[in-house]
């Protein structure tokens, strides 16, 4: 491990969020919040000084590998949610500081599970920067670093931190250039929330509340500003964000495909089009299933779609409590909540493209149990897929099973029933927030006791950096000296 | 496929069956049964009378491949099962036929769920057919064919066979000829049934029970002879039970070694130590966290350690209801389901070999990503182990996740709660018996509606014969002819 490049690193990661803490700071301002404009200010302090001080510390060594890229992702990850939650605690407004590292996880993986039973109480600027957690968490704050400013020459470094904070088995990587992929992603996120905030301006929504639950859909974070979340708005907008949802559940290599016209590549992508099929299936399942508790079939729909797009996405908004759906519904949200949405996206959970190579590698072994000599091969959208990739996807899958029996297992210490156990950590590992029974989405995710918060946010790492980056923080031979 | 000599050899299998009755015709007679007694002599004689016209079926294209092993299997399975449940319908004892095939597969696959709620009202010889079935089901039919008489020549067709019926991801041969390799297999199941028998008349119990409750355990089924399943009989007999449970969950292969003295080789199995560790820590744990339910710390690690190897060993039986345990011992019991005893055992679940080398994959996985250069290998009690069997015991565990998730979604339109209808689930593709809330271990699965019931017959034979074998009867590629 070369620690003093890597500290370097985490460094400059520090810097990058001390500014990112400057709209919070500005959207207190203009509220005329004191106390959170101080701790916003304060913290961005802290986090300059230490980045400074850490940025100090150079080498001549700058060979970096693959190790260094995950403890790069990874570190940065945890330090930026221990810091990121001091505004929380400075302005009084969490005052435990496990709950408030809670919520910035919450809100940097994008899951949007809280542990506040109220957030109408809440300031202004510290909603601000619930939902901001949630954009930036989005794409990747390694990215946006790697798209405002090259990481060293050459693609090696930026290579490797992509991999590891992007979501998906592997990596499209747009242009040859990684600086400009980057550049390229971030461009078609500020352009999509742009679009979704003023089309809830139309609507009649007040800029404060489409900016800020734009940039919750953008994440697919999840974080309401209402305690009804999402119910109290007007059908339109709701209808507006479930298309968001949909929409940033989506590749984005998808839309950049489609600014250079590539239709027919579009036309190829399998992914996309199991995607798009699941949410019809699961949609009209649903609101069939849920026809006799509303007044019409179009509102059971409406209902239906929203949280369809919501769960598959991982986004976790709600316009209603669905907890209190016909098990047949709920269990589809709960196979919603395992699948996730694209690779490539900001959503969560195992992605589509991943249950799809899990289906081709299962026919895969069977051919070759019927046929020992002859050679498989797997292909996806026309090309042949390597069996190193199929061999990763199956590893995942398997460590992802195993993770959260361990969780729920250590879980089940706090005595509560085994539904709010499962979906709780279902609902944590792969960045949704709302569960089933006792974290439904009517409630929360206070009432734990500390080791099951502490298991939880652990989670939702493993859960958005996709597993293998938070393992290698606990890998002793990743941190020999070399 | 070769249709031909695959019908030839499920006629062979329904000659073996229909002798296989004899015994339980027996015990009818003996206990003046006369209805049971013509019910067995029936379906013996459609038995035979199918097998004779069936095995008439011949020809000269005696070439047989993986394919013909697999479907032969999973085809007798399914047919002994088909055929086994006549006998509860003739009798009247289970007038609905499906409730008798799930019976009949719930015993074949040492499942030991009933659909019954009250036991004790059936016949002395029914009650022994259905723990027969279990001890019939435990090594397999197929591998008692082979014990007996080789099937043709060489060891080609026997080892396909004994790979798709035995339990675990790699088949050990014992011997290098499969004939003899079977017998000893056999030989032992014998000895072992034998002494649990004897110490359990011991103890005081009759000779109808000790012999009938010792199949249920030796086949790791489950099936009780009281509505109170074990908890009726002395400490003494629990605690006979409970050892034997734990000593059918071993691969029998550790019982050859022990004839032949090569201790060396045992003390180097690491699934061995692993499982016998995981007994002691969990019987410990529960203890601790279940004694202010029971009189005395012993009372309490007596049921501990009686559920612990009934679980793991996915036996089934009970000796209290652990559906009222608090949260965390019931979580460690679904822990246990899903881990299942040893490879090569009559145990069912995961296997704890599997569960070694899932951890060892993801090490390597990660060691694959620090250093992609390098080849990494995968070591197992000092053998490396083959890069083929790691990826498909990945892919194995992955299958039987959708799988489950697949069922639970079905089942799910009954109604049921969550926590019943995954465990139902994971109890039935575990081939434990009973699970938790409504299928708990004083509870049956008689309430399900009939397709409930036909996707758990489905996931109890995909548990037994571990999956595959079942998946190819819906493969059009395996009923082509060549």
């Amino acid at each position: 491990m070369n620690i003093k490049i890597t500290c370097n690193y985490l460094g400059k990661i520090l810097l990058l969020v001390a500014v990112l803490l400057l709209p919070s700071l500005g959207v207190a301002l203009i509220y005329a919040e004191w106390l959170p404009a101080l701790s916003f200010g304060v913290t961005a302090l802290i986090m300059a000084v230490l980045g400074l001080l850490i940025t100090r510390i150079k080498t001549d060594d700058k060979a970096i590998y693959a190790r260094e890229g995950f403890i790069i992702v990874s570190l940065s990850w945890v330090i930026v949610s221990l810091l990121g939650a001091l505004p929380f605690v400075i302005s009084g407004e969490i005052p435990s500081y496990l709950d408030a590292v809670f919520e910035t996880v919450s809100g940097l993986t994008t899951t949007g599970g809280s542990i506040l039973s109220d957030v109408e109480c809440l300031s202004k600027s510290i909603l601000f920067w619930r939902s901001f957690l949630h954009w930036m968490g989005g794409l990747g704050i390694l990215v946006f670093i790697i798209a405002i400013a090259p990481l060293g020459k050459g693609n090696g470094m930026s290579l490797h931190i992509l991999r590891a904070e992007s979501t998906g088995p592997t990596v499209d990587k747009i242009t040859p250039k990684i600086h400009s992929s980057a550049r390229i992603l971030y461009a078609i996120y500020f352009g999509l929330t742009f679009i979704e905030t003023v089309l809830l301006l139309f609507g009649g929504m007040d800029l404060f509340d489409s900016f800020t639950l734009s940039m919750g859909t953008a994440g697919t974070g999840g974080f309401a500003l209402l305690n009804s979340g999402i119910g109290s708005y007007s059908s339109y907008c709701q209808i507006v964000i479930s298309v968001f949802m949909m929409l940033f559940g989506v590749n984005f290599s998808i839309y950049y495909l489609i600014i250079l016209r590539e239709f027919r590549q579009i036309g190829r992508n399998g992914e996309l089009k199991a995607y798009l099929c699941v949410i019809a299936a699961s949609t009209v399942a649903i609101a069939v299933n849920i026809s006799h508790l509303y007044g019409s079939f179009g509102e059971s729909l409406k209902h239906s779609f929203f949280q369809v797009t919501s769960i598959i996405t991982t986004t976790g908004y709600s316009t209603t409590d669905f907890n209190l759906w016909p098990e047949l519904s709920k269990f589809i949200l709960v196979i919603l909540m395992m699948l996730g949405a694209c690779a490539g996206s900001t959503g969560g959970g195992l992605k589509v493209t991943r249950a799809i190579l899990l289906v081709k590698s299962l026919k895969a072994e069977l051919k070759r149990m019927l046929h020992p000599q002859s050679v498989v091969t797997v292909k996806q959208d026309g090309k042949p897929v390597e069996r190193e990739t199929l061999n990763r996807v199956t590893v995942y899958f398997s460590t992802l099973i195993i993770i959260s029996v361990v969780s729920v297992f250590i879980i089940s210490f706090a005595g509560y029933d085994f539904t709010t156990n499962v979906t709780a950590v279902i609902a944590n590992v792969n960045n949704i927030g709302p569960g089933l029974n006792l974290v439904g989405p009517t409630c929360n995710y206070g009432f734990f006791p500390f080791y099951a918060k502490i298991v939880l946010i652990f989670d939702m790492l493993v859960g958005r950096l996709e597993i293998f980056p938070m393992l290698m923080l606990f890998s002793p031979s990743v941190w020999k000296r070399r």
